[in-house]
Parts: C-alpha cells; structure tokens; sequence
C-alpha cells in the first residue's frame, strides 16, 4: 500500500516538470482512427483531454468522423463512389456528413467527457461560420478546401472553462456544407490558434523506415525533411495527407506537431508528460 | 419614392418605443410547425431573429425537429411506435433524434443565420449538460422528463455576440440520450433564463373558442384560467402541452408567454413590434 | 390591419442589411437649420438618433446654435457685426454663445431625447477641454479655429450607454470661450473618432447643378472633385463651408460624409435604411 | 528658504491623517454666496476641489446661480415677483434660469477647474434625466421639489476621472425644467450618493447664538438638536432652508454635513484638513 | 519502457477524479516538523505544493520556523526561558523571531519554490497589517493571540498568479511585533480564506490509540470527538495544540482538517489524491 | 489660528501642481544612510512615502541595509572582508544578508508604514524570482549583478493598492542568494518600472565642486557631464557609484534621477513639491 502511494507520488512529481512546460499553451488533438472506435481507447482519450485541461492546458479536440459517416450513408443507400482517392461529395452526401459529424460524433465526445467528470462544448464549423471554405479544385463536389478559420468560438469555449470540441464541417456562409479533410482542419486551426502543439492520434507507431520493424521509428523530422522522405517512399499512401498537415501545421508557426500510435492507451499523457515522447515529431528546421 | 421613404422611416420610429421596451432584455423563441418546414418562412424567422439580436434584444432560439426525426427514422427502417401518444424512444431512437435534432436541424438555422449576416452558435442538451434529464415516469423509454438546466452556454454565447441556436436534447451526464418535449424545454429555458418573454410558433392562429371563426381568437389568457379553458374543451388535443409549457413558463417568472401562428410571414415582428399583438398571450394572473 | 403588420414587418426586414452594416459603428449627425427650428422636424430627429442608438449604433449628436443665439444678442442688446460674413465675437458675445449653445440649445436636445425615452448628455467644448481652440487668423475676435480634439468625455458617454450632444463652444483652456463655426466642429470631431459617417442636415436636397431643378441633384462627390466644383461655382455662397468641412471629415479618414435635407422629416433614417440614400454624399477618392 | 520648505513639508505631513481618512470617500461641495462671485476666491475653491480629487476624494461641485440668474432676468426685462420668499417661476423663467445654470454658471466652472489642471465635466439635471422634480405645493409655477435623483451621470464622470459639477435643474423627463433649490438639491444627491460629508459654502461663519459675537459659534449640533435651535430662533430666515438641507442630508446617511464660510479663502481644505474643522458641523444622533 | 509509461499514465488518470473534486478551492499548508528540516523531503513538499498550483488548486503554504529561530537566538546569546510550555518573548526575541522567520525561513521556501519552477511570493503577518495580534493573557511577552486576519495580500498573490508563503509573524499594527503560534495562525488562516481543506504536516503517523502500534492509528475524528479523545489521553502534551487548530479551523467552516505525517515524501500528494488519505482528518459533525 | 490656517492652505494650494504633474506616475525612492538609521527621519521618510502614495504617485521604496548587516555578521562572529571596496560576500555572509534585509529591515519600514496608517507589502528579489543576477566579475563571492528585473511582484502590490518595499536581495532562481548594490538595484527598477522619477536619499546635500562650501552644490547634471565630472574628481570614492547609478536609471529611460539629503526631515516632500527642488539632480541630455 505505501509503496503504490509512494510510486504515484513520484509519478505526479515526475509530471510537474511537463505541466509547467505547458501551463497556460494551447494544445490541438487531432482524433480519429481506432482511438475513436474502440470504446475503452475512446475513454481513454477523453479522459487524458480532461487531465490536460484541468493543469491549465488549453486543449482543443479536432475531430473527423470516417466509419460513422460510412456507416450512415451506407443505412441511407447513398452510394458513394471515390475520385482520386477523395469521396465525391454530392449535396446529400454532404448534408449526412454534417449530421453525422456535428449531431452524432461531436455530440457524442462531449457526452463522454461530460459523463467523465469534464465541461466540453461541441462546435462545427458552421458555428459563426468558423471554418469557411470553397470547392476544392478537380470535380470532388462539396469536397472542401478552407479558405478562412475563425477561431472566436473556439476561444470563447476556452475562456468560459469549457473543452471545445470540433466538428471538421466547412461552410461557405452562404447556405453550402464541405466535406473538409479533418487533418488539414485541424492543422489550420492549429496555425490559427497559435498553438503550441498539435498531437494526431493515428494507427500506427510513427513513421517508420521499415514497417515491419519497429526499431524503425523516427522520431524526429524537420519540417524541410518532408519533401525527400516522401521522395523515397518512406511517407507514401495514407500517410501523405497527415503528414502534409502537420508539416503545414508546423509552417504556420506551431511549435511541434506529433503523430502518436491512437492505438496506445493514454498515448496523449505519455507523448506529453515524458522526455522521449512517442511516434514522430514534426519539427521548424 | 419619396412616399415610399417616408412610410419607411415612420414605421421604424413606430417601432422605437418596443425597442425601448426590450432594449437588453431576454426574448425566447420556441421555433417548429410550418415556419420550420417552408423555406420562405424559415428566412423570415431566421431575419426576424437576427433584427431582434441587432436592436439589443437577447434572443434565444430553442427548436425541435418532428418532421426531419420522423423522416430520418423511416430513411433508417426504425420503426416507431406510441404510448399515449409518445413516441416510445428505444436507444437506437435516441440516437437519431440526437443526431438529427443537433448535427441536422440545429446547424441548418445556425447555417441559415450565417447566410443572412447574423452570427449563431448550436447547442443541444448535451453541451456542458445544459438539459439534465430523466426517464419519464411510464414506460415511454428515453423520453425525458428535466431535472436540471445549466444556462450557462447560453449567457457565454450571448456574452460573446453569438446567437445560440438551441437543441432540446436532454442527457443524464450519464451517457444517456433523451428526447424532451421541445416545448416543455423552452419553457423551463425560459424560466431560468429570466426571460421576458416567450414566443412559441405554432400552425393556428391562437387560442380560439371556436375553431371555425377567427373572430373567436381569445388574445389574453390568465394563467389561472388555463385550468377552465381546458375543462370547457377550448384547450385540447395537442395544444394541451403546448398551452401547459407557455403557463408553466409564465409561473417560473417569465412576465409573458405568447403562441402565434408561425404560418404568417415575420409574425415574431409583428408580435414585438405593435401593442396589439397577434395570437394568444399568456400572462402572470 | 393584416396588410398593415405585414408591411410594417417588411419594412424593419429591409432595414436588417442597413443595421448589420453600421452596427457597432460611430456616426457623426451635425444637427442644424430649419430641423433645428420646427418643433415636429426636432423631435423627428431626436427619434431617429434614438432609433439608431438602440440598433447599436454610437450616434453623437453635434449641433450648433444660429437663430437662438441671434435672438438674444438681440434681446439683450448686444450688436452684432459681421466681418467677412463671419459674426465678429467680442469677450460678451462670446459668453452669450456658450450660455445660450450649452444651456439652452443643448440641454433642449438632450431634455427632448430624454423625453422620447432615450438617454443622453450634454456636453460643450468646455467640458474636459474637449474642443481646443485659439484665434482664428485676422480680425474675428473670439472666433476660434480648433487646435485640439479630445474626444474622451464624448467616448465614456457612448460606453456608459448614454447618447452625447455637443455644443461647439471651444476653450483655449486659459479661460477664453471660442466662438467655432458647427460644422467645421463636427467633422474634427467626426475625424478624430474615427467615424464611419457624418450626416449633415441642411435646408436644402443637397448639391444640385440648377437649383431650380431637383433632378440636377448630385448624388455622389469625390473629395478631389470638390475644388473644380467650387470653380464652376456650383458650390457656392454658404455651402462652401459646409462642403468644405465635409470634405475635410472625409480626408480626415471618416468613410462617408452625407449632406441631407433636414427639412424632409426622418431624412437620417431614409438616409442611413436606403440604399440610394438621399442628398450629396462626399467619398474619398 | 531652508525654513520655508521645512514648514511646507510640515504641513503637508500634517494634512496626510485627513487626507488617509477621506481617500476613496464622496464628498460633495455645495457652492454658493460670495464665495462663487469673488473671482479669487472662486479661484481658491476651484484649487481646493482639484486638491481634494487628487488626493483620491470623490468631490462632486453643485451650485445654483442666484445673482447670474437674477441679472439675466433684469437684463431681459423678465419681471420676478415672489411668493412667500420663493420666485415664481413661469416658463419663460424657467427657460432662463436653466440657460443661466448650465449654459453660464456651470461651464464657467468647469472651465476654471481645466484652466488651472483639473478635469471636469458640467451637468445639469436633464443630463439623464439625473435630478427628476414635479411642482412644489402651492402657486410657485416650475418650482420644483426633487422626486428622484438618478447619480448615474455622476458616477460615470467620478469613474472616468473628472470632478463632475451640477447645475440644479430639475426635469420631469417630460419636457419641463424645475427651478431648484440647490441647498436641498445638493443634500438629496449627497444623500444618494452616500457621501461621507457635504460641505455647504455660506456667507456666514456657521451658526451662531449671538450674530455680533463671533465666539459664540455653535461647532456641533446634532440633527435632533436642530428643531429645539429653530424653536429658540437661533436658526432663522435664510438659514433655515440652509440648515434643514443639512439636516435631512444627514439623515439620508451621509455622516457629517458642514456649513462654512465661504468668504475664508480656502475654507475646504482648512475644514477638512484640520481637527477643529470651522463653521458648524451637523451629525446624526 | 513501455509499461512505464503505460503505468505513469494510469496513474495520472487516476488522479483526475480528486484534480477535479479540488479544482478552483483554496488548500491550506502547514508546514513543519522534519519535513522542514530534511532538504529532500524539503523538496518534495515544494514540488508538491508547485504540482497543487498547477492543476488549478489555490494553496496557501504557511509555515512556523522552530529550530532556526532557537538555532538564532543560541547564536546570539540570547536566552530562552519557557512558561508554561511557551517561549517567553521579549522584544529582542521577537525582532529575531521576525528577522529568522520571515527573512530567513520564508525567503528560502520561496527560493526553493522558484529554483523548481514554480512561482512564489513570501508574505508574513506584518504585510499589509495581515495577522493582526495582541498579548496573550498571562505573562508571556509579545507572544500573540490573533484578533483579525486580513487576507487581501494572500488574495492578490493567488489572483495574480503567485504561491503565497505566510510567516506567521503577528503585528499590533502599532510597531509591536508578536510571536504566533504557527498551527493556530494557519487555522485562522484557514477559516478567513473558506478553505476546503487545510493539511498540517506533523512527525508522526497521526492520531495513534496506542504510539506503539501504527495500526492503531485513528483515519477520522469528528470536532464533538476532540473533547472525548483529550480526556481518554489519546491526545496529549504538543498534540493538543495541534488537534484543537485542527478543531478550530473545522469550526470555522473549513471542510477538512487533516493532520499527517510529514515524513513521509509526497505525503501531501498522497492525501490530496487518494480516497483513503493517510494520517488523520478532522471533520465537521 | 486663523493665521496658520490659511497659511496650511496655502502649501497645500501651492502643492496642487507638483501633484498634478506627478499623478498616476511611478517614483523609486532609494532609501539609506543616515535616513534609516535615526528614528524621526525614519518616520518622516515613511510618512512622505505615504503622502506620496496618496496624492495618487506609484511610490516604490527601495532599501539596502549596511550597518543592521554588518551588525549582524559581527554578534554571529562572521569575519567581514573586503576586496576593491566590496565585501567579500561567502554563503554564509549571503544568508546573513537575505536574513536581515528581508526579514528585518524590510518588514521593519512595512510595520512602519502600517502603524502610520499606510499599507505596504514587502518584497525582496527572491519572490517571484525578481531580481536575476549572476556572480559580479572579480573575486567577490555572492557579490551579484543583475542579469535581469521581473518587476511583475511590484507592480501587482501596486495595482492592489500596497506600496511594495524592496530589499535587494538577488538570486540566480537556482538557490543563491546575491548581495546586490541597492543603489544599482534601485536604478534597475526603475528603468524596467519606466518611472518617472527615481530619488536616492544620501548623506551628503548633493554634488558639490567644494565640500566646505554649501553654495557649490550642483544643481543640475545632464548624463553626458558625468564623465567629466569624475575626470575632475568632484565626483569620486563613495559618490562613484551612486553617480554611475543615477546615469543608468536616466539612459534607460527614467526622467529624472535626484541625490537627495536624508539627513533633512521631509527632503523628499521638499524636493517633489517645489521648483527648485533640492540637492543634485541628473537629467537626459
């Protein structure tokens, strides 16, 4: 008994160094992937959000919500068919999207971290127009690109003790939804805020020089490294998009941007509350 | 032209004194029927609200979605089934109501107020645990009776210049969903909102002693006398609750709780606007 | 009665995309002339500038004093003569002015808004040192030339919710009452808040080629096109000052300066809720 | 020399115990009689306000204008007659008597207090609607008897750094100006003010039981002691209006209310900066 | 590696139920004993103090100074002579009392606290007239019974963001300096500033039914137990005046009192983020 | 009485235009020598201080403490030593210096100033890690010099209306503790304070070209003289370095920068409210 007390005194000790480092910064967590599926994970999540909240970190959590949306328009027969990898986004397609993401996935985190014990708000970005956008170039539909983030809901929340969490919709205040690449959302709004840091939870360990080894892992990548790790394939498929967001997010003046394994329980607290961190950082040259 | 001016200015000064009257206080509007369904009626509303906001009224925007609910649950096969005519809420129905009602119907106004130059933030039930509920007495599943309301989402939007959009959906803060009377919900925001007033759409013309003649219009109700005017049939049916929310409102301090007919264009200003009134007025005995 | 609501609700829709535009906004009104003398014209504009008050518009109200001053210089006999058009103001005369502009004309104004349900306060170029001013150059007496602005007592009046009315008495601070021509006064004070408009109410339709012909009305002057206009001699006589201070406002950074016909009851309205506006109005180039 | 600035260090040492006891305290000045028509010493009170407010006393100036006004009167051949020791007032003198008060009296105050340093600014009682009146009983015409003061004004000048000075105006919000009695005007803003002291300006040395006989000044009386000196005609004529202003100041919770001789030079700061105090001072029981 | 981290996770979220349950309240840290004198578990008190700020919790650390202050006197020939267990204080003591107290003893925590990054200001009783005293019936010297607390400069650290320090130095305000009692002065402390809780850091276990055996150890005593446990001898001799501040603090409305064994490191961790707590806690009835 | 009532208004009218001139702005008064040493000065100093803080002027006292330093060092048998005129500072010498400056002299002149009435906090550089400094270049131990000023402490204990007193302790943040020039310290916060003014009281009446004769006093030394000045040797051995400090405050931004008699009651009050001001004041070029 008073060794377990004594090991989590030095636990929360150890953690007081990484609190002060960032008390008072704002912190964006991109969420998405099995973290969001699996229940336990999910939980796990919202509960490191809340943490980091409570020891004055102003964390923003910046969702997407992929199988829900498939899911649904899959029960509504909408079919959907891919241009370029993208999911051609027709009016009703969009209009399913916002629904799913601002009424059931958002709604449904902020439910969660209520349930935990936290104060969260759900947002979307057609809340005082927040995220606006336009058609991206190519014939993708309502896929949208962002051409403007106002941030004053998602400050508001923050300054009246509340988490914000966001719903990656795009609008172009005049009557149109976007379907917007949550990613490169939460990179803007990143940028935007000024954050110190922004932490996308994916499925995998990090980048790594040969997947099926991971002794693999890098750690670190400047940003100006990007272009020739993606010349030899190491960034390829998928992995493109997110890391392009985070390079992006990192040229828009955030500090870090990292991509950690969503598949690691509490991967959030470790990535934040220890030296090696985990997964790959992005980093200004 | 000229006379076209002149009539203008004089119905704006005709207006001063109502301003006058509202200037900083608290008005909400209970908004459903067919000024939800009809697109021409949907953007006066919507402009009707931004006018109120812009003339330093604090409006607050509470809906509900029947039809959009009825139509998503059979798009999904969920078939529904009544209880003294309750929609028994399973789960699964829940689910949707949440979905439709916050990430549908609530971000659609917020969009719509966007488009037309105001500037809205959605909320439901489940923001900050703003609508705390429990199950029903009976057997009606998750319908939701409120035990609790946290207007403090509300007053920050308000603070901050935003007009919040209102989703009626209840939660326990237990990760429990419920579908509350949208009504019943508005007055109870009413109430601890200490509003002035509050306005509810509806599809009739008010109160009337006879249906058939709209010379019967009954324009002001004492809260005492709902009880006889239910018991001489004149309040019956479906305005049964619709009548209790405006009287219950009313008791929680609410100085005066008005029904009129959603079906005539901008008939929110209207009522404002003129000492007459339109519809049924209900006020503290 | 129907049709009647119906248009009044129209005509306060139209005016939403008026109000969005200067909400928030500061607008000059330089009051003078004949809506100055008659009664129904007077309370026609203090009701406008009320109206605009409440749609959250910072009016300040600037007015001069011509016609009471005249009468009781008379009154008291107290000759007047004129040099060069302008009054020539001795230490006596000077002291009529600021009796009469500071104790009768303003408070006047300000007693009739408070009597139409507004709230104001008067304030002269005295209080708080607010209009410095030295002699104007030749031989006018205390006809004074403005060196300073200090537009602090005006500002904490607007942010304590109150309306503010100017007389332009001006002070060198030392003891000495300026005697400052009105409008000249009012588009100092307009540059120096930075408004978005200044409204000067004059007896006339505004700039006109003929003025025999209402239709030769110049709708829209750029500041650089007012010095040909004033070769050609369409602007002449007593409207070079008032052009001149117009233009000054405008140079000085204020968006728009608007000469109107204070003659034609609500003109501020049909002026500020139009699109085609009424009058000259004075743009940067 | 050495002498002379070891004496005014003194001195000032001296003044610091008052100085501590009256910081962030209102008191009012109530300015009348010689001591507002001798120039210098109209200068010395001006010095004593901006003195007071500096060293962090909320000094609110009231005065009224009965030679000014008087003058005006004769000036415009406007004929005063009284009844029972009160000028009736018609409308016309009315309309004089506020030009006088707040156009003449009050901005040559005000603009003293800026030539020598100090910031003010001049109200009256229509600014706001602050000193709100109906017609005293009996056939006095617009002699007022105050029914509400509103200190709002007040406050706003106190909170923005300027030393407000008031005009005794009195209005029914409905466009008639009340002639005021500025004694009783100052004790009820004292009053609603709860100010510390109210410091009453008078052509006297204070009360006195022998009027040739200098030492037989009354320093103290209490307010239930004022109807016993009324009584024994210690207080009478002029004096009583003068005292029973004090004493209902007093007994509206301002804690001390003075009378002294305006005609020492300096007599505020020798009152309150010193132990003895001068003139007669009126406390509660 | 991994499991480390997964464990310090797991402990942190752990701790986020009592983060939450202490967010925004006010704590209370006596610091003494061993724990004062040993430098690392010095250190840890700091880091835990530092920890508390950090996740949101207001901690007031205040602390006596024992063995420094004998250490001074011995130094300086000073005797010490004791009645009835007290320290008789004359003035030389006490001005060494002050000086090792509140330049030596509190500096070096605040030191202490700044070199682990936190942010400290030390305050004793003398600042800002905090711990206002008089004699102590009996002859003791200037040992000090607390007559007023006046919290303001604690409250101004705490809102601007600092860890106030307290020395228990108490002061007449009239230049005479007074030796407090550092449990009593921390339980009036406690009670002026409605803490949640205040924790004494003692040498031993807790309140112990029999020294010998620590299972003997009492967890909670309710304040109408105190009286009992004094005459049964469980609590006795230096504990009694520990126990009655205890009680004392619990009286005045503090929630919680709660004495525990300072030797132990990261004992207050321990307490604050645990359900069981250690030693032993003082409750209301 | 009448006569020395009249003639305290008299300084304290004279007095008004040195207030105004100083309001609102931020004075360092560096206090030492024989000013700190002689009760009655002591006093007089204080009491100025407050007077200061009352007529609205940000007072900040700064304070050294030679001989109660090396008081204590010779009953604690610490041999003192010197190199190049410092004492050599050890660790020991170190905390004998935080001891005495921060625990008495400091907490000493804040009961002073609280038992004349006055509200004061007391600082020293270890709170709030305010002053920064490194070991000083040479071989003087814990002699330090300032690397960097934090003056967040100061001004808090200004915007809540306490005057801070300050001890020139320093430290690295890392646990030692310097002994710092007051006199340097004192000229760095006021430069990072941007004062107005900065005073050092000494014991000399001011630089003079012949000690013998008082009419040699140099009133006035603009910055680019000094090096002349100490060329010449009228500024040298002890004088150096007050000089050189008085030089830095002004170069960095202070106004003014005064040497000042302490050994003259109420200098302080003597210099600030009079034109000719006493002893030598050092102005930018």
């Amino acid at each position: 008994m008073k060794d377990i007390n004594t090991m989590k005194a030095t636990v929360l000790t150890a953690a007081l160094p990484y609190i002060q480092k960032y008390y008072g910064k704002t912190v964006v967590v991109k969420y998405g992937g099995n973290a969001m599926v699996h229940p336990d994970l999910k939980k796990a999540v919202m509960s490191d959000i809340i943490l980091l909240s409570l020891v004055g970190i102003n964390v923003v959590l910046i969702h997407g919500g992929g199988p829900e949306i498939s899911g649904m328009l899959k029960r509504l027969d909408i079919p959907s068919h891919f241009v370029n990898g993208l999911r051609y986004t027709d009016e009703e397609t969009a209009e399913v999207v916002q629904m799913v993401l601002a009424g059931k996935t958002n709604k449904d985190l902020v439910g969660l971290i209520g349930q935990l014990g936290g104060k969260a708000v759900g947002l979307c970005g057609i809340d005082g127009c927040m995220i606006q956008a336009k058609k991206m170039e190519g014939d993708y539909g309502y896929v949208g690109e962002i051409t403007k983030v106002d941030t004053t809901p998602i400050i508001n929340a923050i300054n009246s003790g509340y988490i914000p969490v966001v719903a990656t919709v795009g609008t172009d205040c005049q009557g149109h939804i976007y379907n917007i690449n949550a990613d490169t959302a939460a990179a803007k709004i990143a940028g935007a805020l000024h954050a110190e840091n922004i932490i996308t939870l994916t499925d995998i360990r990090g980048l790594m020089r040969d997947l099926e080894d991971e002794d693999s892992l890098i750690s670190t990548v400047h940003v100006s490294e990007v272009q020739e790790l993606v010349s030899e394939g190491i960034i390829s498929g998928g992995m493109i998009p997110k890391v392009k967001s985070c390079e992006s997010a990192v040229r828009a003046g955030v500090k870090k941007a990292v991509m950690i394994d969503g598949r690691i329980e509490h991967s959030i607290l470790i990535e934040m509350f220890s030296d090696e961190g985990i997964g790959t950082m992005f980093l200004p040259d």
